[in-house]
């Protein structure tokens, strides 16, 4: 299926990402979430977890592609899709490089810190030993209602 | 002493993240190696394990943030310096970023994937949200002299 659809195939992952992005709001978390998928099957998923474990490095992709490395049993995820709801920071754009991730699919694009389109593009630049596809704004609006909401609740409180 | 003598306290913490990167290449790893201290005193102390793990964010900057921000029971690093054998990659750079971390030290540059100069340079980028302080080249031969032999050896086996 994700050869002959891939538009559809990473609405469908979006999907998931985006379950796992209001987990994370209900945990008390930056709604975040990231989906890593190996010719259309979800390897591994995984939600913002920086306020509950206190470590700076866990974003939702770091913890997906860690995650996805142990499951596939290789550190090179080439063949991989890394697919979240915000555009990655430069960590974990740094992280999809250091993985080598064949494709980034995201939704909503990050003006403050963004870094595969926004402020840096880590994933095309020739000077680095790997390069992944990306693709950006898919399923956009609910990802950003999601931040939008999150923040807001918290000015509120 | 940090106070009155940085470089030579530099000298020294770099010195700790030499013998990480020291026992990363016994394993078999990539000689790279990190330490964070807070007030010359060394919470973290981590040589890269991307081949012993699998994992492709083990590098030792990343390791070294993580076990700091248990450490010191903060995810937010800032009164921190990251003492690193080599420059930091896209993602490490990032992850010095998410963790606020008030200071970088490296040794020797990297012109390949180098993100705090090289490259890029993460750390001094005004539009993010928080910037550190860099100084370079801190014992810079010695780190360089492990990576050359690592790489002589790998070449030659």
């Amino acid at each position: 299926m994700s050869a002959e659809q891939p538009d559809q195939d990473d609405d469908r992952l979006m999907g998931v990402a985006l379950d796992e992005a209001r987990a994370a709001a209900e945990a008390g978390e930056v709604p975040v979430g990231a989906v890593v998928a190996v010719e259309g099957r979800i390897v591994a998923r995984r939600g913002n977890e920086r306020e509950r474990t206190g470590d700076p490095t866990a974003h939702a992709e770091v913890l997906a592609l860690r995650d996805a490395a142990a499951v596939v049993g290789d550190r090179r995820l080439r063949a991989a899709t890394l697919v979240v709801t915000l555009e990655p920071c430069p960590m974990c754009a740094g992280a999809a490089w250091a993985a080598q991730v064949g494709r980034i699919a995201f939704g909503a694009h990050d003006p403050r810190a963004g870094a595969t389109g926004s402020l840096y593009n880590l994933a095309v630049d020739p000077r680095l030993n790997h390069t992944s596809e990306v693709t950006s704004g898919v399923r956009a609006e609910e990802a950003a209602a999601l931040l939008t909401a999150f923040f807001a609740a918290r000015r509120d409180g």
